[in-house]
């Protein structure tokens, strides 16, 4: 059997395979990181939505479920001062009364909440194997406290000056994240949106930049994706919307259809559901609206007034069509097996 | 030795290498063609700025230069009825008031024309192992006359569906041209250019979806690029800027050092230059107005009110900082020779 080309990310994880199952707030969970921990991959509990009394009850169900290493994920995001979303909710006024519901309902909906102390306090409880956040790291004095749990630090790039950023703030891993990848783009340093680079230009690049095991994410649908990441330098491939299509994801219906049918070639990024731009399918609401609208307010606070509405987002990147629905463990072993099949057969 | 993964582009070539050394109208010409073709790959000529006559000329030096596969590229844009340019004019005279150029200036620059009868009758002349075309195909009675020379047809496809429309038309292979690409997208069924999937998840849904050879093209640096697209499923590559840095490319000092620089980290689309949109680094034009403007009239018309400025574009792709200045003909050779071994070395 062939070794993985690096195998840097394996010991720094302690999993059996070179695959992270990705975080996604609202359609991962304790069921996902689960079957992706048995299947020899690294779970992910999405917590950038959850209490710390949550995080802490579902590592506890992960863990009683078996062995295996375990990421929590958080967001490092600003807040942003004003969250005076006027002209936001006056575009929606037409879905508000064909809705029936009042245009100043509350705001319903869980926060999308930067990670702080009290999170800390629930990762060093759990000790997870790795700490992974999105948007940035938090400040000095709360990393060096996810550092002593012995959690392994990963930092979310989109661009090769993030993966230096991040790189001198001593992170463990740097998740390379293309411009192909579904749900939020991790930028920080806010370079143009459109400057965003694909993943095969990307990675090689920030390979090249930091001295550490790289992440490859962001339009992997399969095991030729993570074979073909490899040879670009990665470490491992974080893998969402390929976990999206499991029967354990969280998604609807009319999501988990959708990334199978025509409209998954017409992904794009929108600014419609947090506020921030993230990449999903096409919806009635990026069509009425078109995907990017600069009435939005900014990230997290334009999901606020959507949530009255029911209005749900299909997050998927744009390898969606290359999944098909399996077992989370069972996708896992196969792609793990395949990857190495097609690294191996080219002696 | 390893053999290529897929050998039906050097067949249907005749190459030694499965590269093609990427037309680029402005800044291939026959020193390019002739060293990438001595190098092993498939050499272009960018035909689209060329008269009939300087095609034979062209054709006929890169012959006499030695044998191998030479390609020609042709553009198959529809040239726009309304050749209005007065918003266009307005929002560049402050650049006419300071070059001291009269606003209402002529053309100039040569236009970029859509393949026609007298491109063909030359095409007929020089016999060329592949025509390849940008912005679609020809009329069907052109394409059966290219046909007939014997030359393998190559189609340009930013998305499946544009792929599946190539391979509906009996092209004999099709370039994939990711997000990533450098220069002008050849999008021709026009869905959103924020749509255009970068190339890892690009590529392997093109070759799912169709029974052809596919060239992978966009953000393929250096041999890690071309290792990885043979994983992906591609059985070519077309390099662009990775001819750039070579000495035989035409391009400009300042577009040089530019493809070296922080800059080439900022590649993004703009309209400026033609009206269609290229991908290139940042020039003063782009920092001043934007990378975007509405005012610029449709592909190709945005060219003839700049000519007299002097602004030249500085096209590059994503991984421009992956590339280095070397001799067209060692750079193909030892691009080669390294994917080679990185896809014989995984054994």
């Amino acid at each position: 059997m062939s070794r993985w080309p690096d195998t840097r990310f394996l010991a720094l994880a302690g999993a059996r395979l070179p695959i992270v199952q990705a975080p996604m707030a609202g359609a991962g969970g304790v069921a996902l990181a689960v079957a992706a921990i048995k299947g020899g991959a690294v779970g992910s509990l999405p917590c950038a939505m959850l209490a710390p009394g949550e995080v802490r009850a579902q590592a506890a169900e992960v863990r009683a479920a078996g062995d295996g290493p375990l990421a929590l994920n958080f967001f490092c995001h600003t807040m942003p001062e004003d969250a005076e979303d006027g002209a936001w909710r006056a575009l929606l006024r037409p879905f508000y009364e064909a809705a029936g519901v009042d245009p100043h309902a509350g705001g319903g909906g869980a926060a999308r909440r930067p990670f702080d102390a009290a999170h800390c306090a629930a990762v060093e409880d759990v000790r997870p194997a790795l700490v992974s956040f999105h948007f940035g790291l938090p400040d000095e004095a709360l990393l060096a406290r996810v550092r002593a749990t012995g959690a392994r630090i990963v930092g979310n790039a989109t661009t090769v000056a993030e993966a230096r950023a991040l790189a001198a703030r001593k992170v463990d891993a740097i998740i390379a994240q293309g411009w192909e990848a579904g749900g939020h783009a991790g930028r920080f340093l806010m370079d143009p949106p459109d400057e965003q680079m694909g993943l095969i230009a990307l990675l090689p690049q920030i390979v090249d930049a930091v001295d550490l095991p790289v992440i490859a994410a962001g339009g992997i649908g399969d095991a030729r994706g993570i074979a073909a990441v490899f040879l670009l330098g990665a470490a491992a491939v974080q893998l969402g919307t390929a976990y999206l299509h499991c029967p354990e994801s969280l998604i609807m219906a009319t999501h988990r259809l959708g990334l199978v049918g025509a409209a998954a070639e017409h992904t794009a990024f929108t600014n419609l559901y947090s506020g921030g731009l993230a990449r999903g399918l096409p919806t009635a609401l990026t069509e009425a609206l078109g995907p990017i609208r600069e009435e939005a307010p900014p990230f997290p606070l334009a999901g606020a007034a959507l949530a009255p509405l029911g209005f749900k987002p299909h997050w998927a990147g744009q390898a969606a069509r290359l999944g098909r629905p399996e077992g989370a463990a069972a996708l896992t072993e196969r792609l793990g097996r395949e990857a190495l099949a097609l690294l191996g057969a080219k002696a």
